[in-house]
């Protein structure tokens, strides 16, 4: 089939379009290369299943264009800003790359007749509320970060856009994501700096904040298999491992990984790492293991395998 | 206080308007007369406490601009979208005037320094679900109108930059509200069409659809009330009464007040009037009550009061 790949410049998008053509499909990238890179694609020039477009999302004449030329079957929408820290001090951003982009595409999947979405979705839409009781009808929903804020807005207008249109849309819900092409977050940006300076690490907050992190290949595993057959309506997935690290786990992984040894941590102290961030993350996954997925890494294996794919 | 009742020019905020300068507030009101008509605060020309802007607020330099100037201490915010069948062939039309209206209130508070808000919210952010069990934490939260979407997603918002910024947020969610210079739903068609012909009316639907409808000046009141001592973080309130009106039983209202006899009723038939319409609907107003409120008049008699004032 034909595919849409919405921010298919980026990190987890990049990854998803290799196991798309991989599986015969043939795939239009969109991507403004906000986040996304050049890099991230250049591989894939010249593959005759694949067509780029530079193009920013929230412009709708322009995304409307692009439905009515290439008559796409399914949209896989992974276009959204991704970088959480850096829109605390500026929600326009997320109000922009996240809501707009959202609106702009499920707009031009009602007015061209596309009936089939994947959105990615975060466990950020929850808050600060983590645990085995948060499952997918957990609630109240009161994002505390403007990323979770708009993708809660996102989820929104999925949610009537499914209906008044009878969409078959698959919603997954997931934290911090890891693997080749990661371009920020901890495991990122300790790799980076402990090539600038092997002997010393700055930590934000205590180093006890602890997350679930998800390899890349698992999450675009579970991506292409649970659209394959897709209900009418709106299903959404907690997904993720049931595993965490905690930052300074993470921290000695990686100097594990890079082969260095008494490394000095400093750490900025409190509880979080900054306002917005979520210090400790686990939720149910109850759903996602009753239809029959699990990872295939714990969170620290997704760790060491990513250090290795970005070193 | 000085306060901004942005879409001040509506419905509910021209009412809310009249009761804030009663309680000796300073009003500046923002309008871009998108639903709301000069007609409903031409009465308010020359009021030494009253200043009005004819302004978009999708706009945000501009928004930003009147924050700048007039220093508000509270921020009403009613300008919306509020014609939900009409958006229902045009969801830009929320995308607009629903959320990207509340995002730049929300960001000219922010680099404004304003700390304190009201929100109307909305019922229909419950999509479809509806009874007893349809509480404040209800989920999950699955909209099926783009205008129950749009206000959903900025819950999200208000979630996020409370938070983020410490503000005193207060969001009502409600359903119908009816009174002096309501423009569009049930009420208010049927009036103005039993004026145009007094033998006969078409009902969308099979006459059967359920909702409670609020007078405005009750929900005027609980605004004032709710809003005098605002603890910091979002409080969310269902408002309500507890009754309900029938749109069969609404229409004899409406031929009773209006001295109609033998007026001869057609329906169009179905469950809904449509597509996005909730065809019935209540909710827990359980957390209302503890709070010591209570609508002053049924549903019914809402109505009734309602087609005086608009006759």
């Amino acid at each position: 089939m034909k595919v849409l790949v919405a921010g298919g410049a980026g990190f987890i998008g990049s990854n998803l379009i290799d196991a798309l053509l991989a599986e015969g499909h043939s795939v239009v990238c969109v991507d403004n290369f906000f986040i996304g890179t050049r890099k991230n694609i250049e591989h894939l020039h010249g593959h005759e299943r694949f067509t780029f477009y530079e193009q920013d999302l929230a412009d709708l004449a322009a995304v409307k264009q692009i439905f009515r030329k290439e008559k796409f079957d399914f949209v896989f929408h992974m276009a959204a800003n991704s970088d959480i820290q850096a829109s605390a001090a500026a929600p326009e951003v997320e109000y922009k790359n996240t809501y707009t982009t959202t609106f702009n595409i499920l707009e031009a999947m009602r007015t061209e007749g596309v009936k089939r979405l994947f959105f990615c979705s975060t466990s950020a839409v929850y808050g600060d509320a983590q645990g085995a009781h948060v499952d997918e009808n957990y609630a109240p929903l009161a994002p505390i970060s403007y990323y979770g804020a708009c993708k809660l807005g996102c989820e929104g207008l999925i949610s009537a856009f499914t209906y008044m249109n009878d969409f078959h849309t698959l919603v997954f819900r997931f934290p911090n994501v890891i693997g080749p092409r990661l371009t920020h977050g901890a495991v990122f940006d300790f790799v980076k700096r402990l090539k600038a300076d092997p002997t010393q690490l700055t930590i934000l907050g205590d180093g006890h904040q602890c997350k679930p992190y998800l390899y890349v290949g698992d999450l675009v595993e579970c991506i292409t298999r649970f659209t394959k057959e897709l209900p009418q309506g709106v299903t959404v997935y907690n997904v993720g491992g049931e595993s965490q690290s905690t930052v300074t786990g993470i921290a000695q992984i990686v100097c594990r990984e890079m082969g260095l040894k008494n490394v000095q941590f400093h750490y900025t102290g409190g509880r979080g790492g900054w306002k917005g961030d979520v210090p400790e993350f686990a939720y149910n996954l109850d759903k996602i293991h009753a239809a029959g997925w699990h990872a295939s890494m714990t969170s620290d294996e997704a760790v060491a395998r990513t250090v290795r794919d970005v070193l």
